[in-house]
């Protein structure tokens, strides 16, 4: 199937010739602004998520959303579901992929996961884009303990 | 359909993030040196490349590789095939496609013409990179005559 490694294939380029290192961080340490790659990821997610849900019921809660995220956008876009979610029913959602296809063709060890993030910053923007469309502000992280598996942190940003 | 989408939302990205004009022309009009949007397109065109022929018969002639291209590349990419493949027989080919995809979501109008190159580079590139991977250095153009139409010209460089 051409289509997943095309994907793919763009996506290590995107990487090659758009990934910044993170400017310096902020008083307090938070990041000040996103990086190329996430945006560009925001703008993807945007343009998925008007495109993905149309046949899809109208969501009435935030927890469907994520379940949707979970499904259907992972789905579209890496050809399987994540592996796991979970939710502090306050706002916060830990989404688990056991084998994220963006780090699977990284070789494993400790000395590659600074590496990592390079790899993970467009999906960020990706999930942050689509919940966007679909009406949500969020702040979407990325942490990665054992390559491949990766945990999204997603924290809903009250009105 | 998402992969197809995806690509388009993942390549109109890129080339917000990447396009550049082409640089001066060097003497004789000829271009000196190929956009980032061509390069991408080439390193994805020899990966792809790579991986599609497999399960494809040894290809004999330079005219079986365009037909692949035409056909099998395309489809992989695209989701179609290529309209029209005409050849001088000198190593010069002329690839039409009377829709092509990446032109489509623009509007037509022969005011919008100079806007059609941006939107052109990846594939240059890609072709180009496929053929490589294929055993075949070559340059390749394209040009619009009236949108979304498109001829790629390939000419193969012998050794």
């Amino acid at each position: 199937m051409a289509d997943a490694v095309l994907f793919e294939f763009l996506h290590t380029e995107m990487v090659a010739e758009l990934w910044t290192p993170d400017p310096d961080p902020g008083s307090g340490g938070q990041k000040t602004c996103p990086s190329v790659l996430e945006s560009v990821g925001f703008r993807v997610g945007q343009a998925l998520g008007e495109r993905l849900p149309r046949n899809t019921p109208a969501f009435r809660e935030e927890l469907d959303v994520l379940k949707f995220l979970c499904k259907d956008l992972w789905v579209a876009v890496f050809q399987k579901q994540m592996d796991g979610l979970r939710t502090n029913h306050q706002g916060t959602y830990v989404l688990q992929d056991n084998s994220f296809p963006l780090l699977v063709p990284m070789a494993s060890g400790l000395q590659y996961l600074e590496e990592a993030p390079k790899f993970l910053a467009f999906t960020c923007g990706l999930l942050c884009g689509a919940l966007h469309t679909l009406g949500f502000q969020s702040l979407v992280t990325a942490s990665v303990a054992a390559l491949p598996a990766c945990k999204f942190q997603v924290v809903i940003q009250k009105p």
